[in-house]
């Protein structure tokens, strides 16, 4: 795939930070060599203090838009008000009130424990030093710990970025579970138009679980590398001048092609969402947006309206482009808990959240390399399984998003962030310790 | 203002078309001696026969994008779905109940009465004849009509296009109200930076009432017009290749110079509104859609949150980019008829309603051009006075928006429409006799 004219126009290192927004886990390993970088001081970054887009108009450095949007630390603003610089489609929680979500609230924020360098830190020094925007724990359904910095309010959606992919992931199961979705069938039963890319003779359950081996470099200073034609394609990036790629996702999927053996190993790709999203509209005829608020927002009694970016057709980023409220999805996270029910609805089949929470393959896990950032884990219908003696399992995002649930401590964290480093590399071994000594307080 | 180079690209009858959606009354008088148009029978581009947007991906002429957003038919998907299209601010309901609307219908749907050329015409037929999306009849705070069509829900945020004036209007004129905002003053006391344009030396209320003198030509087979470079400014249309003119709205309005003596003749246009709103965001330090939320949405309990149009750089289209659902306009109809008051809460002061409900200068009004369409009408804080027996008055947009209060037959009318015809001309004489009909109906 060939540069389009004009694209070093917009500059390699703004399209590299531009696209450290959709660094996958893939990037991991890499990154894990590396040093540590060094972080700015997140007062430094604090929004109050930038003070983004705040005054009428606003000027020179406080303003985003799309020539600094994935900047850092424009990012900041930008995970809270997505839809102020894209197209968007509304996720509606419907008329009927809000479900209950009790509070119980315990003096968490003083917990201490012991980061992955062995040094003691409490969770609130933990929460600012990981630039949390909002940390929730559930246990046994009672929201023991709230906590909310950086301009986000209880009302804020905020993007989730690979989150995404676990509600897409959860829809396909479910599916499949109901006789709806052939796992073992070939992707191209339901979306023909693939027949000639990677996912051609790919089976739905290597696009579930991410074992299908698609060519997708995510190679941020080589333009040919195929992250920057998805950005293109989907606008989370400005086109260059003379731009003559694929005008949309679903387009721009039909170019990949095969790169490996599938079934081989977990190799993660943010295409495979974008694919399992387009495999259950076309089961269901539905709008992923219409799937989300009829199966999960409505039902649910949802405190705020979510919502999805989409293309320049509608196609709603599957794989990354969802946003909502920490509460809400404390809900969801209490609900898979619960094995599918909430607010006295069948959600989704307690079959369909145990498959998930039992996990995938751990060898073909280990195969993909991502080992040192998540050790142990396996990746099943979207979702990342701990295999610890709790049973956990999480979603996660770039920058720092999680909805964590932890069964046997009866336990759900939410924690949504704008870390500057996008990848769970740094942060990760942390990240466990937190979750670890959270559990063990609850018990 | 010279064209851009690349303009021609982009085609001209396609920006005429675009631009269409901006048209305001300001063309009426041209139309109104222009032959009727032949337009298409309203089953033929009914949203469930067009198919847009309901395939993944839409194909074809399916496909509703950038390139034709602003065509017809597809216009009528549009007014429903604008936040797909564009970057949009939210405008929260907050968390408390919907406020009550109860029902009493009556069969209003057959009610007769003689349109324009003195034929029988029953409101159902009406109401199918001019595109209607959502049409809402209350008497007494009752909703005693309330009719959907072409996939219009009540849930359903619709764009309103000029309706949207009349919550600046509004706004400013309260800020009048608490002294906080002096129409007497030059515009420049509130936004020096336009100390260079028309408004230079406009005072505040020439901006409320629209009788400044600002050179904004909306010829759309010009592309020096100034229509063309506020689509450009605020991202209503995509710009042409290696277009250099202003890259916000707030930018453009700085480019406008004056044409004429302020205060002599009303003159409608776009711009003064965009202005109005700047001035009361300087005046109150909050963003537009933060206010709507925090004085209407919130104390008035709406049922669905709306949203608002921005610029690329979070200017709110103040003029144009409302989109709101037909019951939570009912209920501002209705806050407007009872005084301002609303929910239990004081929405506006009566003698703001008072001074908008009284009007403006007819005369005034009448050397604006606008007497065909509008007879008798003049215009005050961005509404638009009938100046009947019943004490009427409305905002109204562009393809058949309109809030209509008449506080004599205490009814408040909400009709949302995709009429193929942006302007009034045709339409306005038969509205004036519906309106008459229905006040009739109900006393």
């Amino acid at each position: 795939m060939a540069a389009p004219p004009g694209l070093w126009r917009l500059g390699l290192s703004r399209l590299a930070a531009a696209l450290g927004l959709l660094l996958s886990a893939g990037a991991v390993p890499v990154m894990a060599q590396s040093p540590a970088p060094t972080l700015p001081p997140p007062d430094s970054v604090h929004l109050d203090r930038l003070g983004y887009m705040s005054t009428f108009p606003p000027e020179g450095a406080q303003r985003v838009d799309q020539s600094n949007a994935y900047k850092y630390p424009q990012l900041r603003w930008v995970v809270q008000h997505l839809r102020e610089l894209q197209p968007t489609r509304n996720i509606r929680r419907g008329s009927a009130p809000a479900s209950a979500l009790p509070a119980d609230p315990k003096p968490l924020g003083a917990l201490q424990f012991e980061d992955a360098k062995g040094q003691k830190i409490s969770l609130e020094a933990w929460a600012q030093s990981t630039y949390t925007d909002a940390l929730l724990v559930l246990h046994r359904g009672r929201v023991v710990y709230e906590r909310y910095d950086n301009q986000m309010q209880p009302s804020s959606p905020h993007l989730l970025f690979s989150v995404t992919k676990s509600f897409t992931g959860l829809m396909a199961a479910q599916l499949a579970h109901e006789g709806r979705l052939d796992p073992q069938a070939l992707v191209t039963r339901y979306v023909p138009e693939l027949a000639g890319s990677a996912w051609g003779d790919m089976k739905v359950r290597e696009v579930m679980d991410m074992t299908g081996a698609v060519r997708f470099r995510e190679n941020y200073t080589d333009p040919s590398s195929e992250i920057f034609g998805y950005a293109w394609a989907s606008g989370l990036l400005p086109r260059p001048a003379g731009y003559q790629g694929a005008g949309n996702v679903y387009d721009f999927l039909k170019t990949l092609p095969k790169d490996g053996e599938h079934g081989q190993a977990f190799t993660y790709r943010t295409v495979h969402s974008e694919v399992l999203g387009w495999i259950v509209s076309r089961v269901t005829g539905q709008h992923w947006a219409d799937l989300m608020s009829q199966q999960l927002w409505q039902k649910m009694g949802m405190e705020e309206d979510a919502y999805v970016m989409v293309d320049s057709v509608g196609t709603p980023l599957q794989g990354a482009g969802l946003n909502a409220t920490a509460r809400d999805l404390a809900r969801v996270g209490e609900m898979l808990r619960l094995g599918g029910r909430f607010n006295g609805q069948k959600i989704f089949d307690a079959a369909v959240i145990e498959d998930t929470a039992r996990g995938g393959d751990r060898e073909r896990f280990k195969a993909g390399g991502l080992q040192a950032a998540r050790p142990g884990y396996s990746y099943r219908n979207q979702w990342w399984v701990l295999h610890n003696a709790d049973g956990a399992y999480e979603a996660a995002g770039v920058h720092g998003q999680f909805i964590h649930i932890n069964p046997a401590a009866q336990m759900v964290v939410i924690k949504l962030s704008s870390h500057p480093v996008a990848g769970a590399a740094f942060t990760h071994a942390t990240t466990l310790k937190a979750w670890a000594a959270l559990a063990q307080a609850l018990r």
